[in-house]
């Protein structure tokens, strides 16, 4: 069997494809059960039919965040029942054979709904499958990638810093202890700061995005104690300008990309993309 | 004062530029003082002629590692003095004025001298400047780089998996104790593979190029107690096969990526790139 992520579907209207994934939703009809079947490419809906006798039953029993794998034709649907407001709303999948490859306990909440910082953080590896959720962190993905592709196309070289240290690196936070060997202590590294100068001295621009850790209690939930940090130095700078030049490269290719490639996330979040001026 | 670097003088025969680097060798032919300087794209022999008289007298106390800016006419050498074995061989620059940005203390040994591992290690901040340790980094960045724009290619998404957990992730390995606030306790991850488990709830496929941590005494200098690992995690495989055939694909692209990038490097390390077979 092989398989056909979801967002290829396009491309086999008409034709008899195998996916796997996550029941997002179902909508039970009766005689016709709807689901949205959900993979790493995107989401469609799909039907169990009365007369596709074995896909109805399994369709009756299948529950959200279930993993399936599910045999299916792929129509077109019908004009007026397209949905525009989803990218494969257009299509509609006729299960002709479905697969429960793992259940999942009862949800403890519905995993869209709004939920306070406790019990979103305690659920994650379900509170991380929402939409919000997904397109948060694709944006974090593309932010670093874009980091480093701007910083590489500006003759940088990645280097990996190491996070257990002898010492602090800055003085101006609170580092973690911890037990080395014998009786002898080690830290974690608040920055880069050190290992960033001592590679200007030898690839002259370097960048690395390690964590970075920082042992203070904060009040908010916009603090962390660990963090990924994009982290660039450059050697042979007139002044500070040139490193404001650089960042601000860094900044212009952030909002370009997010443009480019989350048009869709700065919607459904409610946020302009900032102008950029020339 | 615009900055050029030292590869691009190729483009700039018979001009002036300013180029910023690190003194390699230092040759005093008594009226000619040679020197070679470096700089993140490349090395470039420059030598000093007695007419530009205070170029001279600066030439004359530069050592190895000082760092210096150098305002310099580039020449072609003639075709007899060509030195085929460098990428910058058939150019000459011909300094008009030298700035000495940072004196560097006398070596404590020729940096490219053969290093027992500890002196090796003291001294790094030295002993990566050597052609050989840069060319070692950078091919470490290659692997990087190419694992993950090969997971890419895949449909792979990546991540950021935490370093501080309240708990050991396999049991396979020893773990790194840290005190984490009022009288508690964490520790480092020897794995983020608990938390690729979650995000292929998440995502289907995902990386992360995290640190590892292992609190093991080890016997040899082929082990670390920190590392980073290049870690990927599939859903919806029909057996271990599948991970194996995605491994390869990395692995392939490795290879391609090593050849392409690092010829120079395979040739310096003696080492035959292996075929690929179809």
């Amino acid at each position: 069997m092989k398989k056909t992520f979801v967002s290829d579907i396009v491309e086999k209207v008409g034709e008899e494809v195998t996916l796997f994934g996550w029941v997002s939703i179902r909508r039970d009809h009766g005689k016709l059960i709807f689901f949205d079947l959900r993979d790493s490419s995107g989401e469609v809906q799909a039907v169990a039919l009365p007369n596709h006798e074995e896909a109805h039953a399994v369709a009756d029993t299948i529950r959200p965040e279930w993993v399936i794998s599910v045999v299916a034709k792929v129509n077109q649907r019908p004009e007026k029942m397209v949905n525009t407001e989803q990218a494969l709303g257009h299509l509609e999948l006729e299960a002709l054979a479905i697969e429960v490859l793992s259940k999942a306990h009862e949800l403890p909440f519905d995993k869209d709904s709004e939920l306070n910082i406790d019990t979103y953080l305690n659920f994650l590896p379900l509170t991380l499958r929402t939409k919000r959720a997904q397109e948060i962190f694709k944006l974090q993905e593309t932010l670093v990638e874009t980091f480093r592709s701007t910083l590489k196309n500006e003759r940088f070289t990645e280097f990996q810093a190491p996070a257990i240290t002898g010492g602090d690196a800055e003085g101006g936070a609170n580092v973690f202890k911890l037990e080395y060997f014998n009786d002898k202590f080690a830290y974690l590294t608040t920055s880069p700061q050190l290992y960033k100068q001592i590679m200007v001295g030898v690839y002259e621009r370097v960048f690395t995005t390690p964590k970075a850790f920082r042992a203070e209690s904060h009040a908010t939930t916009r603090h962390l104690n660990e963090y990924s940090t994009l982290d660039f130095e450059m050697g042979f700078i007139g002044d500070h300008r040139d490193v404001m030049a650089m960042q601000e490269r860094v900044v212009r290719e952030y909002v370009t990309a997010v443009k480019e490639k989350h048009a869709d996330t700065m919607k459904h979040f409610s946020i302009e993309v900032p102008q950029i001026p020339e």
